[in-house]
């Protein structure tokens, strides 16, 4: 049980951060689903999601700085894609592998699944009176997230489970779609899919673009992400690999339980990549602890292979975090980079923008 | 553990089969991994598989007899894909799912896999003096399969985990690799590999050219297909869903353990298909019982959906089986057809041979 501790001590940490945000709930009327408003075309991945690869028009790195870490991606990807080159890979073999929270888009001040399981159990609690005296419910409830935190792991895997199960499969998807419709991220007043980080989902189509096969491998919640990751990353369900609760097939439908499946995160992501992908990675990207398993994983390759890591330095455009963060806490694997030979991103540095919307 | 039980109790039953078949073990020497030699072009996957959708040089279901069940299906695709039709399916969404053993290839006298177990049993056997006088391993050594039936599912199951685990990753792929290069069927006298249906090749080529993603989706070990399915199918490894062994990361490695993850057979196959892909299924392909399940599933899709079941009833050709057969029992999901709309394949009638070299 020690990666579900681990991933879930994070989840509890992180929600103390969210006490200052308790009336960032997600407002009754629903509106359009989330769609990418406010990304320059260059940026929006194709409104009908095609299957890889596409040559897309040459699109480049254009949020990039031009500066070494762009060079180093470049390079990279001519060195194996180039069929001149010695090292080319076969386009079958590009598969490159991207954690989704901190590292595609915002993970502050809380990861956004956080929000989403606190709202459910507003939106739920009509349905199970009985909250209002239960703990952790009455906490969570009551926004108050430091008596959230008293119960400790097992109290907040309550309040995860009584959000992801009990329903059948496409109605939580619908719940999730709803959900995201609405929600505001407390501090930019937008929709949660309108915080991806801008350069990073042109990455995504520039590998797509040199024949890359690009999956998301997330210690979020694989049903969480499935529902937007297509719109907002060109990257399709059958290619997004993340923690999981058990389901059932019963009765003509897939029925969703209360008992932990899976968790994808620090050394379970290479077992996730081996059981979903059955390839070795080409190029992995990530942004905190854990991903450190699965960046090394990566580099293990016996060929080339590259391995970013995104460093949030920036303090003014997003927020500056790492060793000291409770959320994406970015220590070890900021120590094993120069040795395990990680790219490391400075986003203040490297990055010209960090969301579509400050450009 | 019902679905392992079963699963299980198919291979032990089908096992018995196997003892007429004691002599066709692996030859020694390696030989080079396994080619499509023998099948006709038109038949053989892409030299190097391509990610679909590739529109490849307009395949038909040539091996097909021209009646009603190839016009079923030449029909349906039409109805999905064609961009005047009032039924047409997004690219993104065509998911097509395919059974393996008895669907794609052949699974008499038994399962290849269970094959696959009693020659790592014998070629393991040296590393382990004891199994000499310890059962069922004993009577795996002695060809005596009515001794390995009386072992029961535990019994077989000592055999699968003892050889399907304790090695790493890497080390089972070359493993499986180098089984298939020297294993030949006891009574074709051929690489497994060439054992595919050459119609079932021509419908995966067929879907594929109109925009399908073709998946695997069996009871059968994932990483002993994932080795060879994109050189016999053109179905790459990140799109096989099969059963599973647990593994971890320790050590810069991925460690094979000795305990079921998952199996993907009967009611397995939708929480395998919603876990691993994400999609509900527009195609469907099976031959037995273990089928039905995913087969329903597909079929209650909401709009256009087709669920094929192939019938083994070609004696002649290969072999008539089915409602009374231990390996891919057709019995329920036979009778379920007409309710629940399943178009059936009589082998015998619909194809105009069953394995390539037969042309």
């Amino acid at each position: 049980m020690s990666a579900l501790k681990c991933h879930l001590t994070l989840f509890v940490l992180a929600s103390s951060v969210l006490a200052g945000c308790a009336g960032a709930s997600a407002s009754p009327p629903p509106q359009c689903p989330p769609t990418l408003q406010g990304e320059p075309a260059a940026a929006v991945a194709p409104a009908v999601a095609t299957q890889a690869p596409q040559v897309e028009a040459a699109p480049a790195l254009s949020s990039w700085v031009e500066g070494p870490t762009r060079k180093a991606i470049e390079d990279f990807v001519k060195k194996v894609t180039d069929p001149q080159s010695p090292d080319l890979i076969p386009p079958a073999e590009r598969i490159a592998v991207f954690d989704n929270d901190g590292t595609l888009w915002s993970e502050q001040p809380v990861y956004v699944q956080v929000a989403f399981v606190l709202d459910r159990v507003k939106a739920l609690a009509p349905e199970h009176p009985e909250w209002k005296h239960k703990q952790p419910f009455k906490a969570a409830l009551e926004g108050d997230l430091k008596a959230v935190m008293a119960g400790g792991i097992e109290g907040f895997l309550k309040l995860v489970l009584a959000t992801h199960a009990g329903v059948n499969a496409e109605a939580f998807d619908e719940i999730v779609r709803e959900w995201l419709a609405t929600a505001r991220h407390p501090k930019y007043d937008k929709p949660y899919t309108e915080l991806t980080y801008a350069p990073m989902v042109e990455l995504l189509q520039y590998l797509r673009a040199h024949g890359f096969k690009t999956f998301i491998v997330s210690g979020g919640g694989i049903e969480f992400m499935r529902p937007w990751t297509e719109l907002a990353y060109g990257i399709p369900p059958e290619q997004v690999v993340g923690s999981r609760i058990k389901s059932k097939w019963e009765n003509g439908t897939l029925r969703r339980l209360s008992e932990v499946g899976f968790v994808d995160d620090g050394a379970g992501k290479p077992v996730g990549i081996y059981e979903h992908i059955g390839r070795h990675p080409v190029f992995a990207a990530g942004n905190s602890d854990g991903d450190l398993e699965m960046l090394q994983y990566t580099k293990t390759r016996r060929g080339p292979s590259f391995a970013l890591l995104v460093h949030h330095t920036d303090g003014e455009r997003e927020t500056a975090y790492g060793r000291e963060s409770h959320v994406g806490k970015l220590d070890k694997a900021l120590d094993a980079a120069p040795k395990d030979g990680f790219v490391v991103v400075d986003m203040k540095q490297d990055w010209k923008h960090v969301f579509a919307f400050q450009r």
